[in-house]
């Protein structure tokens, strides 16, 4: 497969609109009257240089369907603001209480607690102010802030049963990480998706298609992320590693050994690839993506 | 004026349609999949016993321009979703660190920081969900959702104000201190009164009423909330007393006294009843609203 060998020129034009995405949300930020520390706050954690994963599965998801990058700014814009904020609270101590990110300390680290516990909401209730200011067509603006608002409350969900899960379950250990991770990490994977399929006016059949493709993208993404935790530094991630593991959570390494972990994104790979057989060229940049996303270091 | 004698039957009259609001966010969140323990820290922290001012102000303002009630629920169950997360947010550790709210422990101390950090984030997110999915108009929905929106961040630029104050300013100290509220108390309010008279219909002067009868009843709340805070106990407050001056901030009575505090609630009283002026008898319960506002004890 293409994954073995994707050069640093591959990565930069499969990631180029993510720049265009971090000038949309500098210039909003810029726009939106914050006070001076409330808004170094959210720059300092939004504009940090992340992969910016989510908005770029928005604007190739609507370039897949026919439709311009521009139509989808304003939701690739929103939902990298409630990842990040997601991130932020995460981080908390009363959280994973983690004190590196992306290579830098924490927000609570850098200014305080309190500062986290306040750009976290801002930057949550700022993405659905984005949406409902930014976007022209009503009908368009709500289909994506219902995509958005129930892909951020399954999120939370999955961050609850990550973090605070119920009395232990019957259920096996692979179904419970796979549920797990279909809300933690999957629904906004998910949601980024489909909004970038709404925006480019995706037909019923389409949608369904770059569901299918979100879903396993999603769980892959997760499954090289625990690979990572466990394979990479800290130096290299920009973050702690191995954290899960002593949280005593779980973790694809953990439930299916390494290999395991390494069979089971080659099949989530196939399967995002398989997703998009539907669709013509203009889905190559989501394929790559997949590609790139099934051999990231970091 | 009529606010000196309101009965406890009056008062029941007034805050009738809360019971309604209550019951839709019970369904509501009945119907809504999530965690056990999610579920029952949400439902600990929103259905205790408020006073859901910002529900009733939603719908009031929706009858008064000649709406009904349930255009207007969607809105009101939002709204009080987005105040009662920033409370739960709010009496965290990190940030005013309080054991009791409405006579009961915070949610903190009753579930857990985690717990209270994530289900806080869930009522937020939850609260656009809720518009989102619940609003037939998406004419309507986006309005409503840009108020809610905007109204949410002004509420949390007034706590960043209010607990992170930046360097000393040169303002005078009530100018500063109604930014501060126009922002952390007023910007709610103002969201709800607009929310209600844009279900309601309200034509654009009916509108611009309804805004300055928000911002002058905002103002008011606030100014008898630091009263209160002065004068009345924890046992009938429900939660702590005198933390705000103990915490050197900015409050009314400290400002302009206590006798001075009693004048500014009776002219923002004053203001708020001549911006109905235009308004028949549809708007009787939003002047009572009001008049109950200016005397309520709790």
């Amino acid at each position: 497969m293409t994954t073995l060998d994707i050069t640093q020129m591959d990565l930069e034009q499969i990631t180029l609109p993510a720049r265009n995405v971090e000038a949309y949300l500098s210039a909003f930020l810029r726009h939106r009257p914050l006070p001076e520390n409330l808004k170094r706050a959210i720059e300092y954690s939004l504009l940090s240089g992340g992969k910016l994963v989510r908005p770029l599965l928005v604007i190739r998801c609507c370039e897949a369907v026919g439709g311009k990058p521009e139509q989808a700014l304003a939701p690739a814009a929103a939902v990298e603001m409630v990842h990040v904020f997601s991130l932020v609270h995460d981080d908390l101590p009363a959280m994973d209480d983690d004190d590196l990110r992306r290579g830098k300390p924490t927000l609570h680290i850098h200014e305080s607690e309190a500062m986290a516990v306040l750009a976290g909401d801002a930057m949550l209730s700022l993405a659905f102010e984005l949406i409902a200011t930014r976007m022209k067509s009503a009908d368009t603006a709500l289909e994506v802030m219902r995509e958005l608002s129930v892909g951020t409350n399954d999120m939370i969900v999955g961050q609850v049963q990550d973090t605070l899960p119920l009395e232990p379950s019957d259920q096996d250990p692979i179904d419970r990480l796979e549920d797990i991770h279909k809300n933690k990490t999957g629904a906004l994977l998910r949601a980024a998706c489909r909004m970038g399929g709404i925006c480019g006016g995706a037909n019923a059949k389409q949608l369904a298609s770059l569901t299918r493709y979100a879903q396993a993208t999603g769980l892959m993404f997760q499954a090289v992320d625990d690979l990572l935790d466990v394979t990479s530094t800290p130096e290299n991630l920009g973050k702690a590693v191995r954290k899960d593991a002593e949280m005593g959570k779980l973790t694809y390494p953990g439930v299916l050994g390494l290999d395991g972990t390494r069979e089971q994104i080659a099949s989530l790979h196939t399967e995002a690839t398989v997703a998009l057989e539907g669709f013509d060229h203009r889905a190559n940049p989501l394929r790559e993506l997949c590609d790139y996303l099934a051999v990231r270091q970091k």
